[in-house]
């Protein structure tokens, strides 16, 4: 069972996909004494069973609170994670990975997500935010770079009540984004240190059966980070065992 | 009949609200040559009136499109727009109305708006977005001030792949706010100048049976700048004739 968080503890909204990373982040936030409101987003995506695995890993890590917020960006269309006519890229080595902006681009994701909670944060009085972007593994995605997550830590601080009252010295706001200067590796070792259940989480891209592909960009990655790590993802369940094919007693 | 845009007008976004402010940056932006893509939002407002006024300013200006996107604030509570429970302060002198952020002040809502519109303007190819935001009347809106849309107009040029592709030389993306400086008045001048007809605009925070109240302090505002030009605000209706109480003839 998580400690639940002492009476006084300072509220953080955490940004919660489900995956891999964002269970991390919401490991390190509680580690650092924070009460944890996590948001999580139903925008149409096409695998739901990570607002699942989101609520699963909000009451295994002693969250406060989870809400589920929902936004409609499939009105704009233009990628495969939300337009079912687009095919999800499968089997890519890395180089493909990080060649370009993949399809499964989803526009301004993070610049709507990051606003979602700082609306939540005003009204909660918290002033920080935590989100699961990573510079190393972001194979194109410019809303996960460092620069990005600065700058809208400074329009934060000039877009709330709080920004304004607050004194002119520090920034009032905080976006913490602890995962941005590790790899895969990295992030795996500090989640396991902080407890975190990677069971739990979901990363794929495209599942079946609620089940993890294995292929994608999103699976491959955490698989071989899992290798490297001498273990097997345990999002991919048990290992097949040789022989057991049901041909014999 | 509003002119149609050119075969080859650039296509800009712009944020409508359905109010007079919206419907005057529409009119400046056509102006300009833009073709114009409006987005409204269904945020859970009390008065889902100006929806339907958003939607008949887009069509009196020639929009090239119009679309309502439903995004999910109650959830956070925390403003009288929003929520039922609170009341919407009436009959405020504007002493009062600057006085202090208002209880109308929904969180982190042109944050959230512009990410929108971001969104929308990558799907669009667009690299232009207006929004109707005034800094002479912001009554303590913080994220109506100019320092918040240039903040914000710099995030948004490292959160796309527009960003990233563009030259480091000038912004690629450019927020434009025409009504920053100017007062309520010279914004309803500009207006007339481009064709606007404020009737069919609304504005009110607390509307009766679909008709503006004439008493909360956004009607109140408008009501003064009109009779500054010596004119009765449209969106009030009709003037009331003296005598004519139907005692008589």
């Amino acid at each position: 069972m998580p400690e639940s968080s002492a009476p006084d503890a300072r509220p953080a909204v955490v940004l919660l996909s489900g995956g891999l990373d964002s269970a991390t982040v919401l490991a390190v936030a509680r580690s650092q004494g924070f009460a944890c409101h996590c948001l999580s987003f139903d925008y149409g995506q096409r695998h739901q069973v990570e607002l699942a695995a989101a609520a699963r890993v909000a009451d295994a890590l002693g969250a406060a609170t989870h809400r589920t917020a929902s936004i409609d960006l499939r009105a704009f269309g233009g990628s495969a994670l939300t337009d079912d006519a687009l095919d999800v890229p499968k089997d890519r080595d890395e180089a493909a990975m990080s060649a370009d902006i993949p399809v499964t681009y989803v526009p301004a994701r993070n610049t709507i997500f990051l606003s979602y909670a700082l609306a939540l944060a005003e009204v909660l009085g918290s002033t920080d935010l935590f989100i699961g972007v990573n510079a190393v593994d972001y194979s194109g995605y410019p809303d996960c770079r460092p620069e990005f997550i600065a700058s809208f830590e400074r329009t934060a601080n000039l877009a709330t009540k709080a920004g304004v009252e607050a004194a002119e010295a520090d920034p009032h706001l905080r976006v913490h984004a602890p995962l941005m200067d590790l790899t895969k590796v990295q992030i795996i070792g500090l989640g396991l240190e902080h407890g975190v259940d990677y069971a739990l989480t979901h990363s794929c891209y495209d599942p079946v059966d609620d089940a993890a592909c294995g292929r994608c960009d999103s699976c491959r990655l955490r698989s071989k980070a899992f290798g490297e790590l001498g273990r097997r993802d345990p999002a991919l369940g048990p290992a097949p065992k040789p022989g057991n094919w049901g041909c014999g007693g």
